[in-house]
């Protein structure tokens, strides 16, 4: 961010657009033609799929499971879209076969939305069967990756995925401000063929397609945004997919290991818990907002409180991009053990660094 | 933008935060409690000064006088808005007294929207007299002052100005990124008594205030970028709202007497004409897209082409914030007189830069 700056339709500048375009269809590991960064962050990512494909009185199916989830429900209401929540409790993933029930309750559902990586509970939904259920009711699969993109697998094509966006600020490891989108060619031919003009100028993807295609000006891109962008993407594919996958598992996996043998449960259901991000009941009798503050103030370490339902009683820890390394795993298990002590919750001393060491060097839990 | 990335919601940000509202409300000029910056640029802070505002059928008169007071009667349309555009040939300003007339024929205007420093046409609109009308109609004054904050006068609450947005990348000197937005206690109210709810959930005021001022999440800031505003501003005050107006005040005076000692024209109307940007039209003969790629392939050198109705017959010079300078007016006046020579223009050898330079002493043309 720190290079000089370029006119926004500089020459120079439209190679660095290029070579974002390029890198976004790797990490989202799509062929789509539009696969750009919306100038906004992760929730203008979600604002900007919801309105470019929704028209008044659509109707519209999201999974809902999280903070995030019930997001893209208010945001899909705000474009005028009749929308049925299918409530799942948090800590759950999405049930697909709940999902086509309600669909096949629905004359024509326009758009299936759902959470990869819910960021208020640290759940993962898998996508492969929703995209199946979405093609044979001829709806869109939107999805909402700002957790997941480029921390765990994401096949956009293979998975049938119409609509998915993320943010920077997470597994890409770049400042906040802006969200990677890429759209299929199906949603793209519903988005030309809408009755109605998109109700946003300023996400409006008919124009940004133009800008980041054919250099027409829609508006000024946040040009050191797009800098970041770039450098974070270039150092994930030097990294390589998989190999980023692999550490966001690992080390994930060692924390939950050694926060188990702390003596904590885990918020999130076995077997569809997020390694970018863990979540963790609050035990009984601990003032969750003391030990955040400790850690902060003592550590200068930030973990998150709950969101939603959640609120007040779970913590959320984010190992995400560059900051999922072994020794940020060691730094909070032992902070944390520290802070709980300090509120009375007894800790078996040292056996959290342990078992996480163990599942470090095992690739699994001992 | 160096600084070490802090969390949207650490409390070491929240006194960033503090400072950033603080110091847009000297710039701005104004009280208004409801002073932050939106996450997106210009663009975004039109949008969210029209989306928070306007509801379906609701009346906006627009005073019409280039590419983007034309962008807010769109803007306003997607909000369901009934736009009257009251027209103005490119390169002149807004007229009050046409204003007013075409206010007094509808039963309930709730907007008048101007844009006070017109980028594509290099055209100053005053203000006090369109706050004047407005108050007496009960309507808001809507101001663009994406090219005038920090540059130029902009007295946000003496000239009854209820909403007014700018952006980061012009005279605040900033990259591009955010949209600073100011609005009057008279707009929060017409915004609280609303019938329907906001259409944009990433723009929603009513939810952005709360992240401003109670800390309540609602989307992850563009960290980065709001340090760079804050020391932007800070950069600015430091020099003085008044000097730096005085700065680019000279400057541009000097830039246009160059201008005008070559033989060109300016394409904006005598006493209305802005100085951060300079329009300048195209003499016959001369191919104006040729002239900007020597300028930037040669120079390293950006002017700008003409939008809108004014595409391919004006160039656009800008010397807005960091960029105003004495150096820059004597560069890109020797530069320009190169390029015209190379496309066979004649030009009188070194009358501009002493034009410019006799203005640069005397405080005016001589």
């Amino acid at each position: 961010m720190t290079a000089s700056m370029l006119g926004h339709l500089d020459p120079d500048f439209l190679l660095v657009m290029d070579d974002v375009k390029e890198m976004l269809r790797l990490v989202f590991q799509t062929r789509n033609s539009v696969t750009l960064p919306i100038s906004g962050t992760g929730t203008a990512g979600m604002e900007a799929a919801m309105v470019n494909v929704i028209e008044r009185g659509d109707t519209v199916v999201v999974g809902s499971n999280g903070y995030f989830a019930q997001r893209m429900a208010e945001v899909a209401r705000r474009c005028g879209a009749t929308v049925y929540e299918v409530a799942f409790p948090y800590g759950s993933p999405v049930d697909p076969a709940a999902m086509k029930e309600e669909v096949s309750l629905h004359d024509k559902v326009k758009v299936i939305a759902v959470v990869h990586a819910e960021t208020s509970t640290g759940v993962i939904t898998p996508l492969a069967e929703l995209g199946e259920i979405a093609l044979d009711a001829g709806a869109l699969l939107m999805v909402d990756a700002v957790t997941s993109l480029g921390g765990m697998q994401l096949r956009t094509d293979e998975w049938n995925i119409d609509v998915c966006y993320g943010g920077t600020q997470k597994c890409l490891a770049c400042p906040p401000g802006l969200a990677p989108l890429t759209m299929s060619d199906r949603a793209v031919a519903m988005m030309e063929s809408r009755k109605t003009q998109v109700q946003s100028f300023y996400l409006d993807l008919s124009q940004l397609r133009r800008y980041w295609h054919e250099r027409a000006y829609h508006h000024t891109a946040p040009v050191t945004m797009v800098y970041a962008l770039r450098e974070g993407l270039r150092l994930l594919l030097e990294e390589g997919l998989e190999e980023s996958f692999r550490r966001h598992e690992l080390n994930a996996g060692a924390l939950q290991a050694g926060l188990t043998a702390m003596g904590l449960e885990m918020a999130a259901q076995e077997g569809y818990r997020l390694a970018a991000l863990t979540s963790i009941r609050v035990p009984e009798g601990v003032d969750e907002a003391a030990v955040r503050k400790y850690l902060m103030a003592k550590h200068n370490t930030e973990i998150g409180a709950g969101l939603g339902e959640f609120a007040g009683q779970v913590w959320r820890i984010g190992l995400m991009g560059y900051n999922s390394t072994a020794s940020n795993v060691f730094h909070v298990l032992s902070i944390l053990e520290e802070a709980l002590s300090a509120q009375g919750f007894e800790v078996p001393i040292g056996a959290s660094l342990a078992s996480a060491q163990a599942f470090m060097t095992e690739g699994h839990a001992t």
